[in-house]
């Protein structure tokens, strides 16, 4: 019998947990969910007999390190910076950890002492990163093999709500952390365009999109990630002269976006004091020049130089944010009342269903020929637990430890999933649980 | 005999050692400059037989304790952060302690026990803060004694080149530190006007100047500085609609700066790798969209919807940011490279003289009279060394350690200079150095 730890029973954790415990049985794995909050955890494993819950602090050194002790393979689902303090015991005890989670400097630094164990920490191998890494390193290697080389990389994801339920100006609604949504954009991008390295200062990332088209599914557009230069040397592109990673909204989000952006209205550096005092208008108020409070409209059009029947503007003024609503958090972040505010007009309903995008378009030469590959998929969530966001995110994570247990990965050390041993089982699987990419050739020239 | 050891012999102390060595003998001071750079310190007391310089490493504990526990006052020059342990030792051997910083919170912190000590723990007694406390404490508490009330408080200051040196397209040249003027304007500013909450976000303080004339030296422009509530308190100009504070520059500077914010050429969060690999016009490139860099010029102009022909554009031109010169910095953020650059072309040549100007417009009221106070103070650097800089931060700084140690100074505590004590005989001293502000007052209605 070998043993399963989850550390964390969040909702992310759900597609997870129902395939180790649909896997239970025939693979003989005992599964343990660790949580701060023993009911979440109790809630996820259905008094499954393959299954116990139980409740962990992760920051009590001594349980855990005698719960991972106890197990054969540890999947962490924590906050990204707790992942290390698992790895670290998994090192001591030789035990294999998976995360979804990117390569932080600190688990960076434990490969050599992991390689030394034995053991396998694997991250990044949920979504993105995950499926990303997974299915663009299938498609880079498959055009080396043919004899070419990638001149272009362009990669983009986005977690958005289903067409069905897509029924608001912003046609965006929260389907994961509301939070990072927010505070997305507020660091340079960094790319390759052409040969020439590019950056996009953060007032200018909401401005520089990229449309994206999905069959089937329409328009989207893309902003540019924080770092896309740091996949050259990893996917061995190298000799790519364009290399870029966007996040996919649907059409005319950015625009919008960005108004709140220039505005000022996401600015998490400062706290505003007694905000409660404040109406939503008064606090729009304080960051447009000016002061009559009644022409704020006209002020906010005139400021961003933008005309009040625009879309962007009306989708301002959907979001409520110019109401005289009060105010309800005391000492918040512009960001954190934004947030609020958000949370209410973007909720994905009872019923409603989310949908993850994910698009490569690589080009690549073979002889004289240039051609490209575009490969799309579109997964939507089953249900409210089982959203397309846990399913993408948990499914390669529990797909990677069954071939780690199975003993069909031989990587040992740190790495993220970008070796044919990993892509190779995990999108054949992926497959039949419907996440499968569509692929089409075209030529260039 | 009173003996006065003053930390840091760097540029800035010119001034105030200067007048310790001056006074040294009708005071009967023993002064001890102590210097990590032991030639800096000795450098500055020209053999004065009050006085001697030391070598002090400010972080060996058991040196510094000792050194300041043979004084009697203690002026820190060190970097703003360093001084809360001069000032941690000073209680512990009830020593008083001069700086021209502003109060930290750990600073703040200290207030009880520097009171049961017995000490004064005075700050933020330079110019700006320092000179600005003093002069606007003077001219709000004369309002208060005539029974006014002030309804709008707005205080600009700059360190700017003398005129007869202002020999620049952007009329500025470094006469401090260079990386503080490069990271200027990157935290929303905060003020109140006409009794409505304002916040200004970083991409839009150097838009949103205030025009400013000094008597004589002609067309200023002020740009929000990052705080302007906090002031209310402390000043006790809590009526007031109106509270801003602003840095001066000459008329054109914020609007050609806010080009180079706009770029992202001052940003500070990222780190270029092998930036010796680019030359400026390559670097400059990275954050224009498109690639061209024959159309370098164009492309700036289209994106920020500028005339080539503008001033602004020609202000950029003459920095040299678009020539073909590579960047020496190895690993560097941009404006760490745009600081190099400015270096070079903002450089006060030898010979070459600074000024500070500072203004304060106060309007109030009594009974139904509107009216306006304006001060102003204009000074101008005597020489290289003693410049007006060094002059208008030392001179408070070095006033009031005379005055405390002639016991004429009654607060205990940490204090920043706001009451009559400290600004009546600072400010009279002062005159005769002719550091002098030039007041009128109008009727408004």
């Amino acid at each position: 019998m070998k043993k399963i730890l989850v550390l964390g029973a969040g909702l992310s954790s759900s597609y997870l947990i129902k395939y180790l415990l649909d896997h239970a049985s025939t693979e003989n794995w005992q599964i343990t969910v660790a949580d701060s909050n023993l009911a979440a955890a109790q809630l996820k494993i259905h008094n499954h007999s393959h299954a116990n819950a139980i409740s962990l602090n992760i920051m009590d050194d001594g349980a855990r390190e005698t719960t991972i002790a106890a197990n054969d393979l540890v999947i962490s689902l924590l906050p990204p910076t707790l992942h290390i303090v698992a790895a670290k015991d998994c090192i001591k005890h030789k035990k294999h950890l998976v995360t979804a989670s990117y390569i932080s400097e600190e688990m960076e630094q434990l490969d050599a002492a992991a390689k030394e164990a034995g053991v396998l920490l694997l991250n990044e191998c949920g979504l993105d990163p995950g499926i990303d890494h997974l299915s663009a390193m299938k498609i880079i290697h498959e055009i080396e093999e043919r004899g070419g080389t990638v001149t272009s990389f362009k990669s983009f994801c986005g977690g958005l709500v289903a067409p069905e339920y897509d029924d608001n100006p912003w046609n965006y609604k929260f389907t994961w952390n509301p939070r990072n949504v927010v505070l997305a954009g507020q660091a340079t991008a960094k790319y390759l365009e052409n040969g020439v390295l590019k950056f996009i200062p953060v007032a200018h990332i909401f401005e520089q999109t990229e449309q994206v088209t999905l069959d089937g599914y329409g328009e989207f557009e893309s902003y540019a990630n924080r770092d896309s230069l740091g996949y050259i040397e990893p996917y061995g592109i190298t000799q790519a002269k364009t290399v870029l990673r966007g996040t996919l909204r649907k059409k005319g989000y950015s625009e919008a976006w960005n108004l709140l952006v220039k505005l000022g209205l996401t600015d998490d550096s400062f706290v505003i004091h007694e905000a409660n005092k404040l109406t939503l208008r008064k606090w729009v108020n304080a960051f447009v020049p000016g002061t009559d409070l009644a022409q704020l409209e006209n002020r906010i059009c005139k400021h961003l130089n933008i005309d009040a029947a625009s879309d962007s503007f009306q989708k301002l003024v959907w979001l409520g944010i110019l109401s005289d609503e009060r105010i309800t958090l005391h000492e918040a972040t512009p960001a954190q009342i934004l947030q609020t505010v958000l949370q209410q007009k973007w909720k994905l309903q009872s019923g409603e269903l989310d949908m993850i995008v994910m698009k490569h378009q690589i080009n690549f030469r073979i002889e004289n020929s240039e051609l490209r590959i575009e490969s799309e998929l579109v997964v939507k969530g089953e249900d409210e637990v089982l959203t397309a966001m846990a399913k993408t995110v948990g499914l390669p994570m529990a797909i990677a430890a069954k071939l780690i247990l199975q003993n069909k990965i031989q990587s040992r050390g740190v790495h993220m999933p970008l070796s044919k041993e990993f892509y190779e089982p995990i999108l054949t699987e992926l497959e039949t649980y419907c996440v499968k990419f569509v692929e089409r050739e075209s030529q260039l020239n």
